[in-house]
């Protein structure tokens, strides 16, 4: 059957060598394309030779969709694959010319080396699963920024527009404060050599902030070690329940030794009494 | 009675989830209310229904008051939302106005989410039981902190007031310094160009605080691992302390058949000795 | 003997806490006469004050000299309560009184508090215990910054003498470098500007030293948590030994039994053959 | 054999500490020669005596090859000492004086004292050792850096050509972002106050890479506990098969004990049917 065929196919290693190496070149073109005198001179060829990468794309998707059928889009990995070659025909010319978005977007295609390579597969997998742990405490790292940007618009709006002068802009200047760039020199003097009780603001919320941060990295950090050691006290117990089933094996053979010295006495006795 | 019906009311899923809508809400239109174009058309619905939030509130909490009495403010969240309430009602018109503090620390009332939320109320009290561990660290941090306000005050007090002028703006600085925000360039390059032997100051103070706050970090690291594997202990224990009693009980079944064996043999023994 | 009867005084719970509440007096007083304000008005009771405290300081250790004698000195921190007590009695007025760094270190006084409460004791051991640890690999890091430091002084000492004009001047621009404080706008863009394969040197050097510093701060807790374990696992192998010894003794009851029916049982063979 | 005398004398104590001490001295020698003061008054004084010491490294490599042979190669330090003198000998003055890299590189050979202190080499090994656990970690990491410098580049390329002008600089501002050194203030907030959208860029950046690089960290941390849970585990497991193996011989002295008796007993037993 030809769908058996074309399985075998693009499951060939040779193949997916192959397709390995478009989505590498395809990246490098992509880095490439970004140099306007390159452009000039090569600019066409390497324009061209893209849209024949997201051709091959296209084509290996296709084939892969109708071998596996529906179990295609069980794998999130094939998801993604599929959702990177379909972005990659939304048209950029005419009517869409001004949504340079897509253009953008364009680069996340070098994406598809995590889904080729296993190593980075594994690392990403790893990395997406160990959110579901932060997830609450993330929720509660909004809710305190949100708290902080309404103070914050409450308080400074008017007089410091450019920090805190609506909910996101004020969201914007609290994330910069937690990663600690730049917001005692450039945001918390400025703004405390007028209101100097703003310090309680600006101080408190990089203790609570930088706190609630330290337990959700902690807590990451203590969960991949629980794991480790979940894992070894598995193992452990294996062993000692084979250790305890060892000593039970010997004790029941001891006990039906000594059942059959008893037994033999009672035989002993029974005749000696018999006598 | 009126007091059990109550308590059914207030338990009732649907009304707990009726009070969870109605804070979110709550937290929403706060956050509108900060967009001066947005309070120009509807400003007065929002501060209507906001005030209309806190009157649900309020009834919610007299109802449980009336319902669980003196053991209401047991429960430490309790006690929590009971402020956070009363906080509202403090009035912000008239001579109060000047006081904007009260009409920002509505914005708290968003934390009342957290009550709400089984898991984020458990993040938050991890949190809270963490602090202990590391507020003595805290008071040494705290002493190196006055140790060197004092320090910097003497030596660039006069020179740099912004900066040192006071044990408070030298507390400020300080805690800038630990942060690592612009400390070189913005703090100690300035003074330095002056006082060249100043670097044995700014340095000595930037390696002795990282040090001591990296050591509350491994602290509290340790502290979360060493709980772990004190759980893990505990079960392993109550494992090793199974397999213990039943070689034991093995044992003992052997050593009374044995002792068996011994008294059927002295049978035997004084039979024989007999004839 | 008057030594006894000062022995006793000086450990008494209330002279302790006398001396504890003088050094807390002490350190809020050294803080307050750096309000210039304050000084005018009641400055000169202010000094008087702390003069009394350090004489009331060195009564108490010329107390304990007398009592302990050379073992006074076997105490670390007896020692460093001795040198901070004597650092107060160099003069500070005449022509000393340029010195203005004998006056800045009055501050450490408020160390004292370290040496008296047994937290902050306990903690600061630990602290001062985890330095053996990571000496190495200061050496290290202190190699790689001279090392760094001679590169970019011979590259860039010339045009960027502020930043890379002496060993001392690099040492620190990369000191400020390592705590990741404005190196890249206010240090390497400046330079890489005009020199720009300067990029290796800036990241090869960030790359290079913050690995070895996240190595050191993984040293300190592997060992922190090494320590816990060895712990526990001491505690386990002597529950372990336990577990055995009780078996062994359990097993040799047992052998004791059975050679006692042994015993018999030839006697019964014996007669047997006997007849 | 010259061979052997050459050995004895290489290996001496007193040689290898000699050449330490001209380890040192070179290195001091060299951080010296930057002092253009200095080298007016000593400078070729000092010039001399550092090719002296390069002399006395040359010679020292040239009997360590003359002695081990082709076994010199095999260790990596080998190979480190014979490239740092090799490059020592590359001429700096006529054609070459225009690379001035290869006087910068001089101070490498400061790093050879890591090859004689054999504190040094083991945290260097355990530092080179952590690496392949966080190369494929890394490799995800560039591909990220790799994927929004060519999203950079294209969008903000042409107006701000100094942060996002090509790909190499967008790699050295997005590595700038996650060191977290002035991102906001310098980076992002002018190019986001042309483009209101940007912040989705560089939030969303400085989020993936701090996490991506947080779970590094984890891994490197989680990698070197789980090294040490190993080894215990390893010790534990050899206590363990002690302790099986002890009460196994026990049990199996008895089965031979209780065998013993069973004998006697069907002794006795045929002895009294013979009756």
């Amino acid at each position: 059957m030809i769908k058996d065929k074309l399985k075998v196919f693009i499951e060939n290693k040779y193949v997916t060598n192959f397709i390995l190496a478009v989505i590498v070149y395809n990246s490098i073109a992509l880095g490439l394309l970004t140099y306007p005198k390159l452009c000039d001179i090569c600019g066409n060829f390497l324009q061209i030779s893209c849209d024949v990468c997201v051709i091959i794309f296209t084509i290996e998707i296709a084939i892969k969709l109708y071998v596996y059928g529906k179990s295609f889009f069980k794998d999130g990995w094939n998801n993604f694959d599929f959702i990177l070659i379909a972005m990659s025909w939304i048209p950029t010319g005419g009517v869409f010319s001004s949504f340079r978005v897509f253009r953008v977007l364009r680069a996340l295609r070098a994406l598809r080396l995590v889904t080729r390579l296993q190593k980075l597969r594994l690392i990403v997998q790893a990395i997406i699963e160990s959110i579901p742990n932060v997830l609450w405490a993330c929720l509660l790292l909004l809710l305190i920024f949100y708290i902080f940007s309404i103070m914050g618009t409450t308080m400074y709006g008017e007089e410091f527009s450019d920090y805190f002068g609506t909910i996101g802009k004020s969201m914007i200047t609290l994330f910069q404060m937690v990663t600690l760039d730049d917001w005692a020199a450039g945001v918390a003097r400025p703004i405390c050599s007028i209101h100097p009780f703003g310090w309680i603001y600006f101080v408190s919320f990089i203790l609570i902030s930088s706190f609630v941060v330290m337990n959700v990295i902690v807590g990451v950090i203590v969960n991949a070690i629980g794991e480790i050691s979940e894992k070894s006290k598995l193992m452990r117990e294996r062993k000692n329940r084979k250790l305890k089933t060892d000593l039970e094996r010997e004790l029941s053979k001891l006990k039906r030794q000594i059942a059959k010295v008893e037994l033999l006495m009672s035989d002993v006795n029974t005749e000696a009494s018999d006598k």
